[in-house]
């Protein structure tokens, strides 16, 4: 036993460096590469993904990660989740046929083009054939995967969120569509003509840069393990606890959207920079899950970042930084206008209270693909027939419909209902822990130490080592329950729109 | 042959790929990484150089190589000189004993702190041990490598220029000893208590940016294939003519630091960003040796970037940048403070005119350790006397001495003579490139794009597919010679301070 982890451990240590090398190259091709150098760099990309490609396939490594299964229960807990992972990700590429695979790869490595064409010429039909194949390829892959215990579509939610089934979701999005729709059509009838006071304003980037840097330090994000730098759509990346980094935009006449892209992005940035160092190197490097990794950068984001206790503090702060934009705009009316809920058909670009009236459209359509056999010749008018279902508007162009997401173009189904967990997550990790904590004292100190402190300790630190329904029981002593998010958001917008009498 | 060569294509595309990552986190670390993840960075980069290197020294790709070089005559000649090099390099390996290799290796990873802590110390006991160490290898070194062709201090020397010997840099340096030294002493004296007219200003950092990013047009560096980044010491980076980096610093009271910075490394990257697309990807990719590309980035530098021709054209476009600070500058004050001359301990802060005495200072050095068997104890004051001879001044503290230069801390002896080299390639070229070229009309026309050309097809586009003593003969018709290095400064120089009557 001790024979065989040592040659696993060695072959990890050759495996994350390849990771690592890719993240890299990744991270520089999203921020500051040379449009010119692509090609040359696809072709060593190439190369190490097939070295390391190599080694996962190897008959030693595989031979030694089935014998390290077999004898799991000799393992520490750490360890044993990692080869149960690495098994299940060994398995899984065994069942699909290479060619096929790679014939996917090529397909992927395509599409986003095809479907940016399509997007920009605003013509659905552009992208049509190259959707179809890309569903027939995760048909069939789903059947080589599936098990007795999983089946379907399930295969796909599984693969970006453990343990999330079709059951779960159902009862999740059932909820809003029960709850929230009502609610929400309530919320735009009185918001409706409503004008936002911050966009008559011009915001200088470099005031906006200055603020940002200010936001690291409220919120704790670690510079000697982190940095933030600009790119067109924000992001997190990294290669474990002691390499963070975030990008952010920033828009002369949007102070907001730099101000609230850097919060999420701290908040998942804080989520790597507070796992356990003992997990770099390790399969159990990094957050635990796509949701739960939501979770906390909308955590941040919203529940902290769009509280009115937060301004409180920092919006002083703010107006110092833009004293000409600001100095007659009251907390409260700026609190209002970080808070303003309006119906956007771009999802990216929609409120704290609608956000997740989007994904579950997406997830209507992906279920009706995939379990009803949807064609996808029908999936726009689909599409706008929900549209109009839950926000009581058509879709002007499939610009801002249809074709508006990048992430089926690049394979991704089942990806997007864990945005809306996440969401749910947060609201549900903020109930219980102002149990242990007092939001409104924490938000006067003037930063979210006690806040990190507290996530750390239930989530952060266990790195990816455990599933995330598990991390979240222990964390909070009971399961994922869609009730919290419900009631935080009806809550908070009642109150911001003056629907005091709500039945909920 | 046809079999081999396949085989030898397919390793040195998997030994480039490793190359290509190794660039990119070196770049990465030289910019912009978060001090906090060296620890992690230096575990990955340990796995993937031992990736490399366990190729290169497989028996199979030993064979491989063996088996061209042998029938190399059959190769076409960029791939016979690429055999020939490769055969070089692991022949090299070979000679020397791993573990003394490893121990070596180690020693360097640690050299540079020890060093940077008694340089800041300003002592030079503190760094006396592990230089002795680090010569102590390099003469075991040399031992293992000597041949009947190549011995002793030429075995370094040929390492960073090949085909550079004592001889040949012995007449180089007594050159400038007899002709340069008198001159500079007489500079010297009438440049005594001159002030500089630019040193009063503030240059505000953005403002320098933008001239800058002015500048890349000038020259033609091409941000398709390349860009500008910002770090304290300038240096230019990049993997192919595809991906040209260079850095730059900014500080506000010296703008002509930025300025010349830029051009300097931009003459790096032209010749890297014309060398033929056709090398990139094999391993006579990049420039022929390093004093062929510092006779570019000074060629660029000095001859073009300090001449009051490229002024005369651009001298407006920097006062509208700085109207404030040069609006009562005239040119030929502007000119003359570019190039002051005065006397400076310190290297990197060394004019063109005393450039190549500091390094002809550190070469007498080398070649009295490694020739004359001058003790490490004995350096600090050959050094300092040296200096005096060279300069007419006492040398104030180790920091400003023998201390005041990272490459002996990195065992890099025989480096150092590259720089005089390059330098003085520089006005050779410049020499025979104006009987093709009328370098008044080039400046005229406000861009070098003329000079580009001739460069790119004299030198450039040939890469590392030639030894740099062949290239130079080729593109000038005939063999180097200082001649031209010390008349061109002393044309220049003799004009700029009065010294009309100066006999050379």
């Amino acid at each position: 036993m001790k024979e065989l982890l040592d040659q696993y451990l060695s072959i990890r240590k050759r495996l994350k460096a390849y990771e690592y090398a890719l993240y890299l190259i990744s991270w520089d091709s999203e921020t500051e590469a040379p449009s010119g150098c692509f090609d040359y760099r696809g072709e060593q990309i190439g190369v190490l993904v097939e070295e390391s490609y190599k080694i996962e396939t190897s008959k030693e490594y595989v031979h030694l990660i089935d014998e390290l299964y077999k004898n799991r229960q000799e393992l520490e807990s750490d360890l044993r989740h990692e080869i149960q992972e690495v098994k299940k990700h060994i398995d899984k590429t065994k069942k699909i046929p290479m060619n096929q695979y790679i014939a996917f790869q090529v397909l992927l490595s395509k599409s986003p083009a095809i479907w940016a064409d399509a997007k920009n010429k605003n013509d659905f039909s552009l992208f049509k054939p190259t959707l179809k194949e890309i569903i027939a390829f995760l048909r069939d892959y789903i059947h080589y995967l599936e098990t007795d215990d999983c089946i379907g579509y399930n295969i796909l939610l599984d693969e970006y969120e453990p343990g999330m089934t079709i059951e779960d979701y159902d009862q999740f999005f059932g909820e809003l569509k029960t709850r929230l729709v009502p609610f929400v059509k309530q919320v735009l009838a009185k918001a409706k003509n409503q004008t936002n006071p911050l966009s008559q304003f011009s915001f200088p980037v470099n005031e906006q840069k200055k603020f940002c840097t200010y936001l690291q330090d409220v919120l704790g994000f670690n510079r000697t393990y982190g940095l933030m730098k600009e790119s067109e759509h924000p992001f997190t990346s990294g290669s474990g606890s002691t390499d963070v980094r975030f990008t952010n935009h920033y828009y002369e006449d949007n102070v907001v959207s730099a101000i609230f892209s850097a919060i999420h992005e701290m908040g998942h940035g804080l989520y790597e920079q507070q796992c356990d160092p003992k997990y770099n190197g390790t399969f159990n490097q990094g957050g635990a899950s796509l949701a739960l990794h939501e979770s906390q950068s909308r955590f941040y984001e919203n529940v902290v970042g769009r509280s009115y206790e937060f301004w409180m503090k920092h919006y002083p702060q703010l107006q110092q930084q833009f004293p000409k934009q600001l100095e007659h705009l009251s907390l409260n009316d700026f609190y209002q206008a970080i808070n303003q809920v309006k119906v956007s058909y771009i999802r990216t670009d929609a409120d704290e209270l609608t956000y997740s009236l989007h994904i579950m459209l997406r997830y209507d359509l992906e279920k009706a693909i995939f379990v009803e056999g949807l064609s996808i010749d029908e999936l726009e008018s689909k599409w706008n027939a929900l549209f109009y279902e839950y926000f009581g508007l058509e879709v002007p162009s499939v610009k801002q419909g249809v074709l508006q997401d990048i992430h089926w173009a690049g394979g991704m189904f089942g990806y997007f209902p864990t945005y809306a967990l996440g969401s749910a997550y947060s609201a549900q990790i903020f109930h219980h822990m102002k149990k242990d904590l007092s939001f409104k004292e924490v938000m006067a100190s003037g930063n979210t130490k006690p806040i990190n402190e507290w996530l750390k300790t239930k989530i952060h630190r266990y790195a990816a080592s455990k599933y995330p329904k598990e991390i979240i029981r222990e964390a909070i002593g009971e399961d994922f329950n869609v009730k919290y998010y419900v009631d935080y958001l009806i809550n908070k917008y009642s109150h911001l729109y003056g629907i005091s009498d709500y039945e909920n």
